[in-house]
């Protein structure tokens, strides 16, 4: 491993995976379990060799475990801030991933020119979770566009990912739950079906804090509610066994 | 109480409420607890003195139910039934509502010529659940249209609500999980915007099973999800404490 890669206040966390790292900054924004949740909601829409476009990759979180977690043959992690592609960029070739995963530093709006369209089985993304405007922005700047759709909206992920998606690929997304309406609407206006939607709660009896969702574009309509994932056990702090497993799985 | 108004072959079932009665036909459609846990539901959105429509209503049931757990003015119970209608107009009188509950023995499609647009604060509806050519249809025919879309879509009764609401009204469904990208969709569709939505799971850890979701006309966008709910303790036979307690909940 070559720690010349790592940079002065950043930190390698062991992933717990497969022997995974992960280059992280703690003065940007950290990974959570909600990307954790999408990388495995995602892998169980991934085919064998695969070409998957990981969106608002940020560290690269999803791209590096999907190594892992699917059979995909290649997987674009797509990030428009430098200072996070940097980090995903050099945890790839910390973990020898150079052959599987391509960090390209672009703003996703320019994905179907710079790649072609309707090349993509997969468009995983974990997009910022807030309208722009919707709230109070006092954070630094790289974590602030990880969290509000500063650099791009909700409906520039979809159209996109109807662009990216050959006919019958998949897109996976995690949410929060109220933006489910605009999240179907918008998927049905740009030809993407939803079709397995699962809601993901504190503990059970708490209120859904996320949504995982995937869509097919031009898929047929049918939409497969999952049962609900619980993070927590009823005493609020230990992990469920779901999540516990959620976290070990490989593919 | 005039027992001349019960038929042969029906029942007079307590509903356990405020000393309320229903006349079923157990060789017609019975109602079930989604009727139960969508009057509880739409109470929630009643004001005092509210003008509600109750669509698709069957026996009754949600409109008698709907006297006792809200404080509404007058109850409009449309079906187009003549046999359900029947059970219903019949169950008012047994229950001495005639003053509060107005049964109408008519196609919803024709309720905006009927009543006149834009005069209802409440429209409930417990739609039939399956879209027809959806199934197999081998029951006899008032189970069959309880059940199968064969005299109304779901776009039929949200395109109607919309025309019977006034602006800010509420229209409050119980409907399949699978159904709830096309009720968004159709939702917006007719300017009645998704506002609440409630999953009820058979027990902790399941699939949701339905869907209680309230729109308002012409409202702001915003969902607000709710806790799930559950109708059986972890054993599997029990109710939980919360379906007792909304069924013996008055207003």
């Amino acid at each position: 491993m070559d720690n010349n890669l790592i940079r002065k206040g950043e930190r390698l966390d062991d992933l717990n995976l497969g022997g995974l790292k992960l280059l992280q900054d703690p003065n940007q924004f950290c990974f959570g379990v909600d990307a954790v949740l999408l990388a495995d909601f995602a892998a169980g829409a991934i085919k064998k060799d695969a070409a998957v476009m990981d969106m608002c990759s940020g560290n690269g979180i999803i791209a590096v475990l999907l190594t892992h977690k699917s059979s995909a043959k290649h997987i674009t992690a797509l990030e428009i801030q430098e200072g996070a592609a940097s980090l995903a960029e050099r945890s790839v070739r910390l973990n020898d991933l150079c052959s599987k995963v391509t960090v390209v530093n672009n703003d996703l709006k320019n994905a179907a020119e710079i790649f072609g369209k309707s090349i993509f089985d997969n468009v995983v993304c974990n997009p910022p979770y807030k309208q722009f405007g919707g709230g109070l922005i006092n954070e630094n700047s790289a974590s602030a566009a990880a969290r509000h759709e500063i650099f791009c909206t909700l409906e520039d992920v979809i159209r996109v990912s109807s662009e990216l998606l050959a006919p019958g690929g998949k897109l996976s997304m995690i949410h929060r739950p109220e933006r489910l309406a605009d999240i179907i609407i918008l998927m049905k206006k740009y030809k993407i079906e939803p079709k397995r939607l699962r809601f993901v709660h504190p503990s059970s009896g708490k209120t859904a804090a996320m949504i995982l969702i995937e869509g097919a574009y031009c898929g047929r309509p049918w939409l497969k509610l999952e049962p609900p994932l619980y993070i927590y056990k009823e005493n609020g702090h230990e992990y469920t066994d779901e999540i516990n497993s959620i976290y070990e799985r490989g593919r």
